[in-house]
C-alpha cells in the first residue's frame, strides 16, 4: 500500500472499531488487524488510540456540513434538519457519537475536540445560516449561532440519539416551523 | 448490614462505578468491593452488571421529575428547565447518562430501559404539563407530549451534555420563551 492508502485504511478501521467494539474495548492491535497493516505502521503515525480518534474527529470536523443557502431561514433550517437526520440515523454515526461523548466525560482532550466539532465555528453552517438570515432581516443582529444550533439540532438529537425514537411522517417539517418560531421568539 | 441496606449500598456503588469506571470497564467485583459486600451478595440479587444497571435505571425512572404546576405553560417550562439543568450539570449524571446511551447502542434491553425513562409516560412530567396547558387553552388538543419534550429538553441537553457548553446568564429564561414559541408554532 502507498503511504496515503495506509493512513486512509487505518482511519476507516478506527471508525469501524469505534462503532463495533467501542472506545473502551478497542485496541491499536485490533485497528491494525482490521486495516490490514502492522502495529508499527499505526504507531509510526499516532501514539495511541486516543490520538487516532482525536485525529479522526478533527478530520470529520474539517469537512463540516454543506451550507444549504435556500434563500430563507425556514428553507435553510429544513435542509439542515434533513442532512442532520440522515447523519444521525446512520448506524455508524449512531454508535460512534455516544462513544465520543463518553470519552469526553473522562478526557479533557477529547472533550475539547468534540466541542470544536459541535460548537459551530465562525464559518460553520449555523454561523452562515444565521448571518444570511440577519442580512435578510429574518433574525435580529447579534443572534448567537451556538444558541441557534441548540434550538435547531437539539430537539432532533434528543429524539434520534438520546431517546432512540423514530421520525414520524412530517416530523421534520413541523420541527423546522418550531425551530424558526423558537429562533425568532 | 440489613438486607435493604445491602441493596442500597450496592445500588450506590453501581452508580459510582458507572460514573468513575464506565460500563465497559466496570465489574461486579469492583461494585461489591465499593459497596463493602461479598460478590455473592451481588449475584444473589442480580445476575450481571447489565441487570444491575437496568434495575438502577428503572428505579430512577420510577421516581420521575416533580411536576411543576405553576399555572402557565411558560412557568411550567421554565421550572422544568431549571430542574433539568440542575440534574444534567450534576457530575455523576453527566458521566452516567452517556454511559447508558453507549450501552443502549449495543444492547436492546438497555435501549428499551433508557427509552422507558426518557420517553415520557402517560403520567410523566411532560404529559401532565401538556395536558394542563391544553386544559387552559394554551396548547391545541392532541399536542404530543413526546414532541413537547423534544422541544423543551432537546436544546438544553444538546448544550449541556453534547456540546459541553455553559449556561450564560439568562440562557434558561430565553430558552423557556423559545420553547413555548416552538410548542405553539
Amino acid at each position: 500500500m502507498l503511504r496515503d492508502d495506509v493512513t486512509a485504511a487505518i482511519r476507516t478501521a478506527v471508525f469501524e472499531e469505534l462503532a463495533e467494539t467501542g472506545f473502551a474495548r478497542m485496541s491499536v492491535e485490533g485497528i491494525a488487524r482490521r486495516a490490514g497493516v502492522g502495529k508499527t505502521a499505526v504507531y509510526r503515525r499516532w501514539k495511541s488510540k486516543l490520538a487516532l480518534v482525536l485525529d479522526l474527529v478533527t478530520a470529520v470536523a474539517a469537512q463540516g456540513l454543506p451550507v444549504p443557502r435556500t434563500g430563507s431561514l425556514h428553507g435553510d433550517v429544513r435542509a439542515l434538519l434533513e442532512v442532520a437526520a440522515h447523519a444521525l440515523r446512520h448506524p455508524v454515526a449512531s454508535r460512534v457519537i455516544p462513544e465520543l461523548l463518553v470519552e469526553s466525560a473522562r478526557n479533557p482532550e477529547m472533550a475539547q475536540a468534540v466541542k470544536a466539532v459541535l460548537l459551530d465555528s465562525r464559518d460553520g453552517v449555523a454561523a452562515v445560516v444565521v448571518r444570511e438570515a440577519v442580512a435578510r432581516g429574518e433574525l435580529p443582529e447579534g443572534t448567537d449561532p451556538d444558541r441557534a444550533l441548540d434550538l435547531i439540532a437539539g430537539p432532533l438529537y434528543w429524539r434520534l440519539a438520546v431517546v432512540g425514537g423514530d421520525l414520524p411522517e412530517g416530523y421534520l417539517d413541523g420541527l423546522a416551523v418550531s425551530a424558526v418560531a423558537a429562533l425568532t421568539a
